[in-house]
């Protein structure tokens, strides 16, 4: 078994080649690897099945299991995943910026390719594909590291996968499997400066912390939110009940979905009893501050640490404050810079919100559901980004590029 | 004295104010910062002959204490600097993209302050004045940490420009100067998570592999520069001999120098005995391969160490190769993603440079030394980035700033 180093080494030397690959190559090796996978469904679904023994065998949770299982359905909707990816316009090699300086040299910006993507992720094996899909198309060689729990499926999948490398004429070294299932493998990972350019968690807290205090490797940080939606004083209460049952109820397990609600005193005394028996009949508890309680009927007392827990969960804490100062001052002290939103009809309300909340994402009168690559269109999505650096928001193709000047000349020196 | 993340969080508290400022408001305080600089020359002076007296006494060398000391007219440069900053414009606020979704809602993406940008760098004062004034016209709230020799004249020019923040109403908050000597405070910055939201190192290769290793905040890496240029078969000589001399010779003490010379044995056999003549009367130190020893005189051997080491002098590594494949290999080995450059009148051959070499900044026929914010025409420069993320090549003021995506609805919720 090759060492991490060596795969990062190998899939650093398989970049070039890569990189050389047209649009129409990428799209056509997307496309091969979609027909593979529903070709080696038995084989996929035999290798899962091992996993899936092991997991029981090890007493894995049913949700666990049910994230972990393949079937036809999850099969073709990986394939489908590629294909839309192979539909997605390329950005590499766009021009974004073009200058001609006065002493005639031209001065190109373009879009290229990051060079080799480490992602380290957990249970669901789609994660594989899409990244090797996301990864490829964007002309970037990828080192994978999954989840042990997934691994005979993660490393069917790759194997798949590699058969249409191999069938398009392009270097299965591109695409790299980390089968090493001690924790120690990760780490080797996030060290491998000089060979990989960027390092992405998709996971829970634990994961994306371990990898923000290891990796010397530039890493991405994705994915916590504690989402706050403020109903203002001027807030219309048909609008704010839409707005907070979907943002809370439609999935609660996602990390655009709302936490924490705050309301205006006014708009509090005039409609939170009654939106509070919505949420409670749509099977949302409800943990509150004094004032909220006070207003509501069966609003349990908040503690401190409701206002800092991303629930993922039918439960939300509330708060009343008295401006939408207190409000943005609450967003400052308890948000994690993914998705807030005001509920308002007073639009200086809302420009100064939109202005000085500090979040990837802002929202005037509409859902936090919405944060998502798919629903701003970007047609694909590696992540949601919760730093500032590189990336902010979801992320799409774009994110998965870097830029290089290309500066034509015909003999200029320094002077 | 407040500890380091004390400072990172009144830092933290005064952006919310410094990011409401207009763009008129910032560009007086340049003004106003660039004027209090000239009037308090002789109290820069005095603060500066500390450090010169405590460097004299711990045996700091001439050129150290040379980058060190102020006088007149470095004092009227650091002006003059703020006053190109308030000239530059303003990127903030900036709308990138704008779409409108079927449902109607109407997604802006902004340009917006990053936040807090910690600095960390070594002996020369201007960095202070120069860190403070392309953050703040950027509306980031900035924690510089110089270096501990230059720290009597560093404080004397944070005090000088808190005295311009207080006359533009603007928080003093937002320029923080680290005053404790000890090396412990720049890794309570580098892990100040949740405050700082990114670190800058400038300064030699140690301080920056200090700061990639100790980071957890986000970290740009800047500055080495191993840069190569490679002069093909159908190089033109005379533009040859002016590129190589230019990037050799007008500043070697930079890392956009070259100082690695790839030569097309063709072309060597023709041109390389006089190259090498002329660069020997420029004064440069040649250390060669067997071949390239061989063909020109007064050559010494090169050791495997000399191909990556960055001389930052008059000293010059030269390699003989077959092939463009055998130079851009060269490069593939030993660049550091800085700037690499092609002397070819073969378009075929420049294309293929261009397109496979991965470093920052590639070129066809002109010197390397062109890799600056200034030369690239973006008026002022933090730092010329050798990572992939967020920003490549020199920094202007953009790198400076992220994005935000704003969300205008009138009640969409997600289906």
């Amino acid at each position: 078994m090759r060492t991490v180093r060596e795969q990062a080494l190998a899939a650093k030397q398989a970049k070039a080649k890569l990189q050389q690959a047209t649009t129409m190559q990428k799209n056509e090796l997307l496309l091969e690897m979609a027909d593979r996978l529903i070709a080696a469904e038995a084989y996929l679904m035999e290798a899962n099945e091992k996993d899936l023994d092991n997991g029981r065998t090890n007493g894995m949770s049913t949700s666990l299991l049910d994230r972990l299982s393949l079937n036809k359905t999850r099969i073709e909707a990986m394939a489908e995943g590629l294909r839309q990816i192979a539909d997605l316009p390329d950005p590499i090699g766009t021009v974004l910026s073009e200058i001609e300086r006065p002493n005639g040299l031209r001065i190109e910006q373009l879009r290229v390719p990051i060079g080799v993507i480490g992602m380290i992720y957990e249970a669901r094996p789609n994660v594989t594909v899409d990244a090797a899909g996301l990864s490829l198309k964007t002309g970037n060689a990828v080192v994978l590291r999954g989840g042990t729990a997934a691994l005979n499926t993660n490393v069917a999948l790759v194997g798949v996968l590699h058969g249409a490398l191999k069938a398009c004429n392009l270097p299965t070294d591109a695409l790299q499997y980390v089968e090493d299932p001690d924790r120690k493998s990760v780490d080797e990972l996030l060290t491998a400066n000089g060979l990989v350019d960027v390092v992405i968690p998709r996971g829970g807290r634990s994961l994306i912390q371990h990898v923000v205090k290891h990796a010397t490797v530039p890493a991405i940080e994705t994915g916590e939110g504690i989402c706050h939606t403020f109903l203002d004083e001027t807030a219309d209460p048909a609008m704010a009940r839409n707005i907070v049952l979907n943002a809370k109820v439609q999935r609660p397990s996602v990390c655009n979905s709302l936490e924490t609600l705050l309301i205006h005193r006014d708009f509090a005394t005039r409609e939170w009893p009654e939106l509070a028996k919505y949420l409670q009949e749509a099977g949302v508890e409800l943990r509150g501050d004094a004032r909220a309680a006070s207003i509501a009927h069966g609003v349990t007392p908040a503690v401190d640490e409701d206002w800092s827990t991303e629930y993922l969960d039918l439960i939300l804490s509330v708060a009343i404050v008295d401006s939408l100062d207190e409000a943005m001052e609450h967003i400052r002290n308890y948000g994690t810079l993914h998705s807030e939103c005001i509920v308002t009809e007073n639009d200086e309300h809302a420009i100064r919100f939109l202005n000085e909340v500090d979040a990837a994402a802002v929202y005037h009168n509409a859902s936090t559901r919405f944060t998502d690559g798919f629903e701003f269109g970007f047609g694909a999505e590696i992540g949601i980004s919760t730093q500032k650096l590189h990336a902010r928001g979801p992320m799409g193709l774009p994110a998965l590029t870097t830029v290089q000047y290309r500066i034509h000349g015909n003999g200029q020196v320094r002077k």
